[in-house]
């Protein structure tokens, strides 16, 4: 249950919540398993390599003759975990006929470019980048799109026949995701514009980057959570850190503080300690993301309101170390043990999944995202963004060094003006708000912002405590997706209604 | 002067026409020689591999604190011919205070991403394809709007800093292109508008591709610019080919035609003959191309009208054979000998230039453009289109296959419905117009059809002789650059004026 990348990094990785809704809600969700080879290298033509990504797909309710496709742009981990958790999609596939399609990764779950080895070195490695994943989704939706699925023998072979079997217009496609995935959803219709007609991008930071965002936003959103619940909470979380140090500058009060929170294995040198700070740290920024009004499964089962949980026993803010740090073990117990099973807390960081590890590697190439935090504006301790110290941990560690610019270059950073059919969706009790698209680009670029909502809760199944602002969104999105497949079927290829004159000839 | 590429494969490469420009019009342009490092690797992070492309610069006209860069993106050749052949650029910058950027194309001229080694096997020259020339483009772009030219020390480096020597906004970009820097300039528009406000893309046959044209189309074309000049000429033309077949059953023919037409290798055996038969189409097809109305030198000095020049020795359309051939050497002689001083012709295809090389590598991996002719409608031989012939030529020749839809999954084929500020120039002379945009698209993708155009004349620099439609389209030009221009300046991030709400707060 580690979900620290590095402690010397701390790039937080989105996947620690991913991971979390795993067992949460098996939503009894049917879909078939495939498979899709696409090359490991769509940019060049060095090398002939091929893998198999896989793909779940539904076509229960899908219309031949003229329905979408509704794509998930699967993110880091395993498909199954964002197909079980994008409830939203399957509420409104059956209104719109639309055909569900959840695609997987490369290089998480099971689609490795290079088996076993993928994660060996950085010639295996190496093709693990936003672009080449979006390609992929290029590749199969292209197929799907105008071929249909080649494992299906009578359902959907042959995407918009019309009833006679008469092949149509390829099917329209609607981009979905959440988190990194809703990144990708929107940078998909940026890039892609002839393959998906338009994107609902749910908590997606594409702004959490160098020189789009303030590097202490992240954690001051994630502190605002906390103190706006409770104000002696956040006093309680700011003043921990002093009192960690404090108490652990002896061996008996590491004794003492691995006694009283039953840590699995006993802090015995200060390299333990800063690890469980950010261990700490990372269950704050946690439980912001999961802040969800009903009960849900997060490692391990959450209540609702789960931080108004976590505070309950901080309320009363002290000076006093022992007091102090009894208090938040007692608010920490509600993160990691709620339902009293937990032996021991285990904080150790030296495992990775190989999902984490992917998601490390990204933020030591591409998505670099500065994180800093200053115990001032925030609830956690000073922690400045120290870019060279990063990118010297990567080369240590993936022998590569991250691009500060990349995603600018590439996705056009805050200039999204010519870009259109994008949703971005946010909640400001979400962390990952403070970089996300927050205000409306143009008309059809367009920023929702949900008050009482955490991450990407629109895109979950309905719940009857779902906040009134995440019931809005969520038809708002509908809204959109209807009017992008009506201009679909309506302008084939030209526009008539958005062009003066069809035709000059001079 | 060998401008075949490949005598069982036949594409037609546009450099034929680019190199001939070469010694035209060296209109002393001044520009300062410059360098860049970028990666040989643009989307993976498998190596760290960089070269230096090389690029031209004229900061003359430019207007500190607010002047445009207009880019033009280099296709397969080397810069100078670009900049040389593109006075447009030239004649409009002092009026927008524009700085002038020429970038040379990887794997061109000596922008050699391996050096001596570059075109050596597919691991080396894996890397040349157009998006990883379009990143080199977003690269030196971003650099040089962020902070100027780095060889000068007092001109421009800093763009778009205001008199105060303040930083303001990074500089707009207008692209600029023909024939494949045209299809470079759309499509940079396209994957990068953050990077280019717009683009003139001029006889930019983005649609000769897979499933977009019919094959004969680009044939149909160029065979009507010699019907509509003279009906007796294209029949000539069109009865030449079985002459020539005729007349080399024999080896007294054989001798016969390599003394009549003065080659300088005598035709000792079939091969030679189809050899023979696809330089003299060569020749027609690239005649058509550079169709001017005035004089201009194309490998060897041409007249204006060069068409018609061609063809007032074959109006009189003969049956005979030795008298047909006889009216088409001289018609030939107006293209390969205008000045007299050819000692023989030269046709064979042995010694492509890298250039050369480059295009027809190019045309074996994405830039699969379908040709065919059936000689009814044109005035051709019956060539069908084979892929897989193709596909082999290439694995043999180069160990890779053209992927005959990465264009279209890439760059959205026929579908440019959310694509903006993009306008398509195409000369109804120029059997390229066959595969261009010729409809507009929306309100700010438009097409601009110039009836008595050849191949991107508008980008040429003025001359008296330029038809009106020539003359129009530049004005039209002009016109979309400064809205873009204007648009830039106003709306920095946001376009209120698009937008029908800033925010949503749910």
């Amino acid at each position: 249950m580690s979900f620290v990348t590095a402690v010397a990094v701390r790039y937080l990785p989105f996947l620690a919540m991913t991971v979390a809704f795993h067992c949460l809600t098996a939503g009894g969700y049917v879909y078939k398993t495939e498979y899709f080879t696409v090359p490991v290298d769509h940019f060049s033509f060095t090398k002939n390599d091929t893998f198999r990504m896989k793909y779940l797909i539904n076509d229960m309710y899908w219309a031949r003759e003229n329905g979408p496709i509704f794509f998930y742009a699967g993110n880091e981990g395993a498909i199954e975990i964002f197909c079980e958790n994008t409830g939203y999609m399957w509420e409104i596939a059956e209104d719109f006929g639309a055909m569900l399609v959840f695609a997987e990764h490369r290089y998480y779950g099971v689609s490795m470019p290079y088996g076993s080895r993928s994660y060996d070195n950085r010639s295996t490695l190496g093709y693990l980048t936003s672009e080449q994943a979006l390609a992929d989704y290029v590749d199969l939706l292209t197929y799907l799109r105008h071929n249909g699925s080649h494992a299906n023998v009578g359902g959907y072979d042959g995407a918009n026949e019309d009833l006679n079997g008469r092949r149509t217009r390829p099917s329209p496609v609607i981009v979905f995701g959440g988190s990194y995935g809703g990144m990708l959803a929107a940078w998909f219709r940026i890039k892609y514009p002839a393959v998906v007609e338009g994107a609902i991008a749910s908590s997606a930071p594409i702004w959490q980057f160098t020189g789009m965002t303030p590097c202490n936003a992240f954690y001051r959103v994630t502190s605002s959570a906390y103190t706006s619940t409770s104000a002696e909470c956040g006093l309680t979380i700011s003043a921990s850190w002093k009192a960690i140090d404090n108490i652990t500058k002896s061996n008996e009060g590491k004794s003492w503080l691995s006694r009283k929170w039953k840590l699995c294995t006993p802090l015995s040198d200060d390299s333990d300690v800063v690890n469980l700070k950010f261990w700490a740290q990372n269950v704050y920024v946690n439980l912001a993301m999961v802040n969800y009004p009903y009960p849900a499964n997060f490692l391990a089962p959450l209540p609702g309101h789960p931080i108004k949980e976590l505070c309950k026993p901080m309320k009363n803010h002290t000076e006093d170390t022992l007091t102090l740090l009894d208090s938040v073990f007692k608010g920490l117990n509600v993160y990691f043990n709620y339902t009293g099973k937990s032996e021991c807390l285990d904080v150790s960081s030296t495992s990775l999944t190989l999902g984490e590890k992917g998601w490390n590697y990204q933020s030591c190439t591409e998505m670099v995202m500065p994180l800093c935090s200053n115990g001032i504006n925030d609830i956690f301790e000073n922690l400045t963004w120290d870019f060279q110290k990063n990118s010297d941990y990567c080369f240590n560690t993936f022998g590569v060094r991250p691009v500060a610019d990349i995603v600018e270059k590439t996705y056009g950073g805050k200039n999204l003006i010519a870009a259109s059919n994008i949703i971005f969706s946010n909640g400001l009790l979400d962390p990952w708000s403070s970089g996300g698209v927050l205000q409306t680009i143009s008309k059809t670029v367009r920023a929702v912002v949900m008050a009482e909502s955490a991450h990407h809760l629109d895109l979950r199944a309905s719940n009857v405590l779902d906040p009134e602002s995440v019931i809005k969104t969520r038809k708002f999105h509908k809204n959109w997706i209807k009017k992008w497949i009506a201009h679909y079927w309506k302008y084939p290829v030209r526009d008539p209604d958005n062009s003066t004159t069809s035709k000059f000839l001079f």
